[in-house]
């Protein structure tokens, strides 16, 4: 049968206009090629400890882990037993890895303009030399060759790592997390620069499913019994200290709002307290988090770790999948945020210290104009990151330049982060972001409003420069 | 005099560029001729009721039932009885509509670039064959033409009815309602695919006007005597099979929130029996509400009529206006709303469920790349329906274009809805979401991110299929 | 050394596309030398008061009074002190006015593609002739040269107004002010059309530092003794009186959030009396500023003075800042609005009378489609004002333009306000706006819209004739 041949438009995500893509096109030019920095994601170390680690099969490699990909076809009706996604329970799901393939490339118009259909065009394409428009009638063909190039040695997780020109590539650890896989990576004489991320949610939210196993997880490995909020904080500077000689730059934070508030010490304790003998109330735990923003604000400062919070997400929105599928499904929603009220406690305590470098991300666009883009043209210490997980798309991005830079300035916000665990699909990210990048520069170039010198400086700022500069990477190792 | 020879650009709403214009066009073809899907409106069935029914003049088909031109004329001053409007309590209001109509040509201008401007200029050109531009000056040749047309047998509802070329439209009407109009069409041998819609907010708000009259109307048109909670909820799946069996396949709910929560059934007694003595307070309806719409979900997926929730209108803003002339006369006024914590409860005991298709619409697009796509994008039972009365324009349509499709999906979205009382713009409103739609999807072929195979396919599914399938029109009849 | 050029694009801010760039250069054309109208604005009156006053150094002129300018380099680190923002406490900072106006230039970097480096950037080349771009290398002999210019008797004030074609320019003024410069003004023989605004914040919001002593001089300028809620509704009453002899047509008033509300005279007494006390609570405040606005409602029917109404701002959110340096220092930072719910007092008892003019100003653009729009595009007394602030932007005008216009109509707006103390930045202020216009009029013509002799109205309604007839600026002297 005769299918259409599959390639990238060298000049996709430009506008469209002649004299525009002539600038665009020269502006990406100076920057589609430098390294990757990645300051922010989630893959997983262990692809890399281990030098002769694969991806397995195409589905594993694509579909099972990634819940863009699965929760969009659930969404169309599709089980997610019959995607291969593994039930908490070990109930049955789909282990013909070919058959799950088969849904999804049946389903792939699903992915017509979506970022996720984006970034897997190009993987499949730049990648894996497909060839082919993913279809129905293509996907065994297609399978058959990812199959074969993942069975080679130059597509081990090594190898595209080198391939991919990562310079900094950074995982999101929990605060319990011995690194054992990032010491063997750097043990291993490998010159790759990869560094965890100090991400203690686990022990800070005390609603935590197994809060208490993650604190006594905590006790372990820091050497102090964590029976006080004192041993508390005293444990969690301990781990600091280890991320930190690790190689860690930054520590990130989640929460469902952006509330920060200094509790007393006596407060403090006595909801730890609560919370050992597991009687935290939701109140506690929002205003246990909400301090420890304020005491990890102070860490900041005096260890000079960047702080990363990310505000926004209702996690496990649908109880069902949570129930039979565990977290980090394709089911957590984002809800409306406040900043300006939310961090004035943190940013007046804090704020105006030039040692702390804080970097925001929100879910709630309706804040990047009206709050965040104003307090971070304003305090030293905040900074605005990229747009984040359902708004790190091309229109995503847009807005984000259009609200964002004309109040913040360029200068208080931070470059990209690639944000994922799909590790081949990061080149594909950072290119659109590049790409999305030089787009808004040419728009600025064309309408008079900067130079094409200050437009130079601008895309190599956005590609490289601000996030290496902002995550410290320029600093030491 | 010479006046401006009136036209339509035939490129209207694309973007300029050439390159563009081409491809746009393109695509609008493929779809400019397709029969009009109309799942939801306001059309007064009346109309198709008798063969021989007319419109009326020109200010009673197009200014004075039409709160969406006089509510602008309102905002700069005009009383609403210089337009004709009907008082409550039968007071004077002006009768000569030649005057009435000399008034809206005057200030024509005030819909300069407002979608109330853009449908009646397409809606006088093309279907009533104006061709000078509408002014004071020419305002009364002009209706001396209109009123010369509708006049002609082919401007009656129905032969316009066939001219539009409509394959279906649905009616809104009350869970009351005897469904005569549209048994007379359904007995008169014209075959005309007109179908009702059921609306039950008059008997589930409580707080409505007249509610006890409504509750004293849905037990004599069921037969069931509604004494109690228990019988309103009989009496209700009693008329939703009539309605089923009249051709329905949808019910519509309108709310000020999105609210949902279950009752225990004891509770949900006990605010209904407040509610015959007249006694519910503001919580009891809210609440009250917000159970309904669990136990409208419920139903829908017993009978399989396609659920439609419209959210964030406070009706009847301005008291004066309403004590003086009733509701829908343009003072209903959106506010912020919330979806992501007000739909969990009903998503997660039903949102799961394939045969389940829940249909939102927002007056807030802050919702729709915050929590509507994303929502829309991961429960199977959640559609997201089109841009909804003041963002249902060109730039509406695009923000909800760009705000949506990426992280929800086209397939999660269910076309177009026109939504209107004014039966002959149904053409002009439909053209402009075909134009909208061929006009981004031009975006996405321009910058690379489709193929002009798939953005074949996606114009179809917007102008056709999506409307149809969603709301089962081909599934049965 | 060999030094750029600087240059301003004579097609700066329009879409860059040919066809576009045409249409939109003949619209600008049309209004691009009318006189200026700034109907509100923070410029200082006693600039023209003297007829030899002067701006003093660069610095002085550019940078130090200017928070736009200062926040923007603090938020990078650079402490205040050294910019020459003088403290409260009168402590040391920088005084070298060529060593601030060389770290400004260094960091001129931060306000590529802000406005404010677009208005300084027009402002330098226009007024000031400057040919060579700003940067650390340049700094000083441009420094000379703007130094040499504001020597000149043709850079002084006065010279600039008539320059700049100003034909209405407006301060804003406290209730409590005497208008001395006003009338030294008015008596000097000069035919400058400048009036006061009467904005009686510091007496209203009893929370204000320096309440009680704004009370004594509200009592001292009145004449009115101010013990008692009904004196100090007097003696407002009579000040709008002197302020409208003295030439105002509006009165401005600013408030964390939109609310209104109407107390009982006895509460609103007890409320005062509290105050007086120095007893009063923030709910007190609240309340009592939401009562005095339907006051000032009251009071505008009856003077005719238009309301302005500006919500929304968090002001002094940074502790640190506002007590070292005082208000207006850049850590104002808005926050999310509500207009559907608190404005409906206020519009259910006087929004149907067209003696009112009340023009809204919000900082949160989720309530221009949202809210405002649907309410100015009914209520015959509700207009709404201009992109405000941060929104001041190309990017924040076509924002406005885009979700305002379609549901509000133009005409339920009024034109521009460049609301600035920067008197020298007014004429690049004003000619962003009518770029700005003229760029979303020519994508209206391009897409078919409006035709181009609507769009030749609409640029002069938005370029002059809306503002001066929204502010009564016609009506009289």
């Amino acid at each position: 049968m005769n299918h259409p041949k599959w390639r990238l438009d060298p000049d996709r995500f430009f506008a469209p206009d002649p004299a525009q893509q002539r600038v665009a096109r020269e502006l990406y030019a100076a920057v589609a090629d430098l390294p990757i920095i990645s300051p922010h994601g989630h893959v997983d170390p262990r692809l890399f400890a281990d030098e002769n680690a694969t991806f397995g099969t195409p589905a594993e490699l694509l579909i099972i882990p990634d819940h863009y990909v699965f929760r969009m076809l659930y969404s169309q009706g599709l089980p997610l037993e019959s995607l291969g996604v593994p039930r908490t329970d070990g109930g049955p799901v789909e282990r013909d890895h070919r058959r799950i393939w088969q849904v999804f490339a049946e389903n792939f118009h699903l992915f017509r303009g979506t970022p996720t259909g984006v970034w897997l065009t190009q993987e499949l394409i730049e990648v894996f030399g497909v060839t082919q428009k993913l279809t129905g009638e293509t996907a065994q063909a297609i399978y058959d060759q990812i199959e074969e190039r993942l069975a080679q040695p130059a597509f081990r997780p090594r190898a595209l790592f080198d391939r991919f020109n990562i310079e900094v590539l950074t995982t999101t650890d929990a605060a319990t997390d011995t690194l054992e896989h990032h010491k063997r990576i750097q043990e291993s004489g490998w010159e790759a620069d990869i560094r965890p991320t100090f991400r203690p949610d686990a022990v800070v939210n005390l609603l935590t499913d197994s809060w208490q196993d993650n604190v006594d997880a905590l006790s372990e490995v820091s050497g102090i019994t964590v029976g006080s909020y004192d041993a508390f904080v005293r444990a969690l500077e301990e781990r600091r200290a280890f991320f930190q000689a690790m190689g860690a730059t930054a520590t990130d934070h989640a929460a469902v709002s952006a509330y920060t508030t200094e509790l007393a010490p006596s407060e403090a304790e006595a909801i730890f307290q609560r919370a050992l003998r597991g009687e935290a109330t939701e109140e506690d735990a929002r205003r246990f988090t909400a301090h420890m923003m304020m005491v990890f604000a102070r860490m900041s400062v005096e260890d000079g770790l960047v702080m990363q919070f990310h505000v926004g997400a209702v996690r496990n929105h649908n109880r069902l999948i949570y129930d039979r599928f565990g977290p980090d499904k394709g089911c957590d929603i984002p809800q409306r945020s406040e900043f300006t009220h939310n961090l004035r406690p943190l940013l007046n305590e804090y704020g105006n210290d030039p040692r702390l470098t804080l970097i925001v991300f929100t879910l709630d666009e309706a804040t990047y104009a009206r709050e965040l883009a104003p307090l971070a043209g304003h305090y030293p210490a905040l900074k605005l990151g990229p747009p984040w997980w359902f708004h790190d798309s091309l229109n995503g991005m847009q807005r984000y330049f259009d609200r964002v830079m004309e109040t913040a300035s360029l200068y208080n916000t931070v470059g990209f982060n690639d944000d994922t665990r799909a590790f081949p699909s990061i080149p594909a990210r950072h290119d659109l972001w590049r790409r999305a990048s030089a787009n808004w520069l040419t728009g600025l170039v064309v309408r008079g409003i900067v130079d094409q010198e200050d437009a130079h400086e601008m895309i190599v700022d956005l590609a490289y420069r601000l996030a290496k500069r902002a995550y410290k990477f320029d600093e030491d190792k």
